[in-house]
């Protein structure tokens, strides 16, 4: 079929998250096709990307600075920490605005069966920054899955000596959403923490 | 959220076909996360694709070689040309390895609406093509829409004159396929080219 050069690339383009071999092969035509306006601006973008961004030293973020701009700028509250798996977790809480402290990124969760232990993740430097005297708050923002909520767990008996106050996010029915599309775990959690109105 | 170098990936990446700000924002952080097994490789394929990937100028179709290897190929049988709208579709059927002709690539399909007229298309060059006294076929493989038909339909016309035999790919049931989920276009044309068994 196509050439080795685009097999190549349709192969590449196909490990990508969400891309199969026939989307890969979409995707690698349109660049083919739109050069100018699609394949050079993404080269650069990917050449420039590769050079410019780090892993900053105190939270795990992506960024260009190291520490990054979130580590640096004055505004935020240094004194909560918001526990997060994954950069992209970082993303959604601040596409969201509502939170205004510091974050730390885990880089995954702790799993017996991969064979992911507190010193594969960014545990122990979580533990060194809960020492600081100036934190107040740690929140465990980790997914609500089963690895997410173990990991949570795990740290929060952790760092439990270390005297700041440990947090988790509220669990109960999300904004729009239909009780009757709503799973049990999540209704029985709704329940149990219903409040006054 | 993201630092300027990786929001302008994550925009380049959602511009590609399939892709939205999500699933791009998941991609970039894949890139960024895999340095060394896919963004460095994606880099490498793009860069070698820019430079070598070329139209070929017989068929249309993309390769690294122009004439293209299947227009280069000895094997094939240079009689019968196929003609796609589409690479993507000119892939579809290497696949399926069916067919051992030639083919010619429009490069999309008539459209009075988007000003899209013979000459935008690579239909003269297929007149040219089918007037060399050893082609004795083409085959209009156009997609069974409403623009591929009128397409192809208006190629038939064009070459008439010409003298060679022109045909077009059956409509029916696709292998497979049960008639209750079928449209009834499909099911009427299968029923008026019903054969004898």
């Amino acid at each position: 079929m196509a050439s080795e050069d685009i097999k190549i690339l349709i192969s590449v383009i196909a490990k990508l998250p969400g891309l199969g071999p026939r989307s890969a092969a979409r995707v690698a035509l349109a660049l083919i096709k739109q050069k100018e306006t699609l394949m050079i601006p993404l080269s650069k973008a990917i050449n420039s990307a590769l050079i410019l961004i780090k892993t900053c030293n105190i939270c795990g973020n992506l960024d260009t600075l190291n520490p990054c701009n979130l580590c640096c700028d004055k505004r935020r509250d240094k004194s909560v920490i918001c526990v997060v798996e994954d950069v992209a977790d970082l993303w959604a809480l601040e596409r969201s605005s509502v939170f205004k402290g510091a974050y730390h990124v885990l880089g995954g969760t702790l799993s017996a069966l991969d064979g992911v232990g507190p010193d594969d993740l960014n545990i122990p430097k979580l533990g060194q920054r809960a020492t600081e005297p100036y934190v107040t708050e740690i929140i465990l923002a980790t997914n609500a899955t089963v690895d997410g909520q173990i990991t949570a767990h795990y740290i929060a008996e952790r760092l439990r000596s270390s005297g700041v106050s440990i947090s988790g996010l509220a669990h109960g029915i999300p904004i729009g959403g239909e009780l009757d599309y709503l799973d049990d775990g999540t209704l029985s959690a709704a329940l149990k923490s219903r409040h006054i109105i």
